[in-house]
């Protein structure tokens, strides 16, 4: 059964969404001329390490929603689930900026990170260095990474190399922090229904009535198991203990959080999961610091949600902890 | 077809919710021990009158999401879609009680008034007014609002009366700028699917794949008009054209804008419906202060949204932009 979506043309999805996003937000960002890359509004930040990304449209608010003071300088858009092109990241790159080099946050996906290099080859007067995350543990062991997509830990990157930038750091030390940040993140989703994507209007998935599938990507990729569908405590315990066990937590150690909706989740649905995981984490004595709940990383219209592990140390509860201001996440001065 | 959720059992969802929001958000809110009411961490504000809500569940981030400095005091929640008791309502309003008398802010559903007018006479201690807001079109004109329904442009009042509490204001200038607010709020949504209630498991609403209902209230209610589903555009300009007239904006007025998703519906098509919304506005030449986009009052995982008016003056605009703390909205310090 197709599904109704509020849109108009699909070919021209991406390109009204990021107008009516600009609108909706001009004290954050501006949207670079005829292009689909979005730009916090005083870029560049003159003397400031430019921090970027860029990749597929149908997971906002990432990316644009997460460029703002503090956080990203700005974020190429591609058409849904396709990287944005190496040009545009050229000028994305080349636009933000300041004099003190740009990092580039990637997700570990073939296309986005043969673009970004890309991109950083044609913008050849920017000092640039980029960063793979690679956080979703469903596809491979901790050991071997390599085929590891990255997913919502991706945000918590932003944010803790978006804070480093920030507070002045050079661009190998932005660079080397969020390192530091991605080796300390484990995620993992499970999908209830499908997404369906606005030019094909059909499933990309097919799930029926009662299965569920955990592991699965943000594009819908194959997770690691299809199931019957079980309670929110049921799952909030088998993604919890895999992450868990994938970042070797022990008892003592602090994390932040991120119970992530993949679309068509309502937030109760949310908090339901959080209060499971605010349990289980407990009960393991891990100090759960905060607890993010929301859309972070969407994959259209998915039900579902993702949870996130990243475990804290001094430099990177600050980090986290650092005023923002963007469209998707505000914290203010304490 | 049942649609699945993430959830345990039924009759807990408010319960689980409320827990693992409390356990997300402790340096806002805290929950009030064996209830369903959220306060703020620090409440009772010594001083200040305190500004409560309260309605039914399924609709979050509302009510409990606005708890926080600069905005809501407290907040109780019934069950999905049923109005909280009277003895909670009783509650809520004494523990947010700092010595200057608590407002609140009532939806026009028969339930939250009848059981707030209880609330108020069991807290015989407290000084209290309350104003009701009536801010959906759909179901009667301009000159007789007796069936009006409140909805999304709720979220308007609880930043506006928040705002003017938090300055210092006495409980009748708190009321007397509520009223002022909801007199210039107007309201009106769309359905592309139906909500489906936790503990029946089935869609509210029959509403066919090529079907949208125009005016449905956030409970599945009515609306005024059942159509063949259009496209973002065309269905943005019915809306906004029946609210601007409600409002009788014209050429130079001043709104703050809402585009409210109803809970199924993505980021990526709000933005849509927000750039055509922008574009009938300038077009008529009002000017948008701010367009707010996201989830703010939906109706569990009903796809659509809702687009809320508010007309601003000097002092409306002042407090609509005077900075906020809540799990649902931050606005920094400028």
């Amino acid at each position: 059964m197709a599904k109704k979506k509020l849109h108009n043309d699909p070919t021209e999805y991406v390109s009204e969404m990021l107008e009516g996003f600009a609108a909706a937000n001009p004290s954050h960002v501006r949207r670079v001329d005829e292009t689909d890359i979005v730009v916090r509004a005083d870029a560049p930040v003159k003397g400031k390490v430019g921090v970027v990304t860029g990749g597929g449209s149908g997971h906002e608010p990432m990316h644009a929603g997460y460029v703002g003071k503090g956080m990203l300088d700005g974020a190429a858009a591609g058409a849904v689930f396709t990287s944005p092109s190496a040009t545009d990241m050229q000028e994305l790159i080349e636009v933000c900026d300041g004099g003190a080099g740009v990092l580039a946050v990637v997700k570990n996906y073939e296309g986005d990170i043969m673009n970004f290099q890309t991109a950083s080859d044609l913008a050849a007067d920017t000092e640039y260095e980029q960063v793979i995350v690679d956080d979703d543990i469903s596809v491979s062991e901790a050991e071997d990474r390599t085929g590891r997509r990255g997913v919502a830990g991706t945000v918590f990157v932003h944010k803790i190399a978006g804070a480093k930038a920030a507070q002045g750091a050079s661009l190998s030390e932005v660079a080397a922090t969020a390192e530091k940040a991605i080796d300390n993140i484990a995620s993992m989703g499970v999908a209830l229904s499908s997404c369906i994507t606005p030019e094909k209007g059909e499933p990309t998935v097919d799930l029926s009535a009662d299965e569920i599938e955990l592991g699965i990507g943000i594009h819908g990729e194959p997770g690691v198991e299809r199931t019957e569908h079980q309670s929110a405590d049921d799952i909030t315990e088998r993604i919890t203990t895999d992450v868990v066990k994938d970042l070797d937590l022990a008892m003592g150690d602090e994390v932040v959080a991120m119970v992530n909706g993949l679309g068509a989740t309502t937030q109760s649905e949310l908090y339901i999961v959080a209060r499971e995981l605010n349990r289980i984490l407990d009960g393991k004595s891990i100090a759960v610091h905060d607890i993010w709940v929301g859309e972070y990383c969407t994959s259209l219209d998915m039900a579902g949600c993702s949870i996130s592990l990243l475990r804290l140390d001094d430099e990177l509860r600050e980090l986290l902890n650092y005023p923002v201001e963007t469209p998707a996440v505000t914290i203010a001065e304490p």
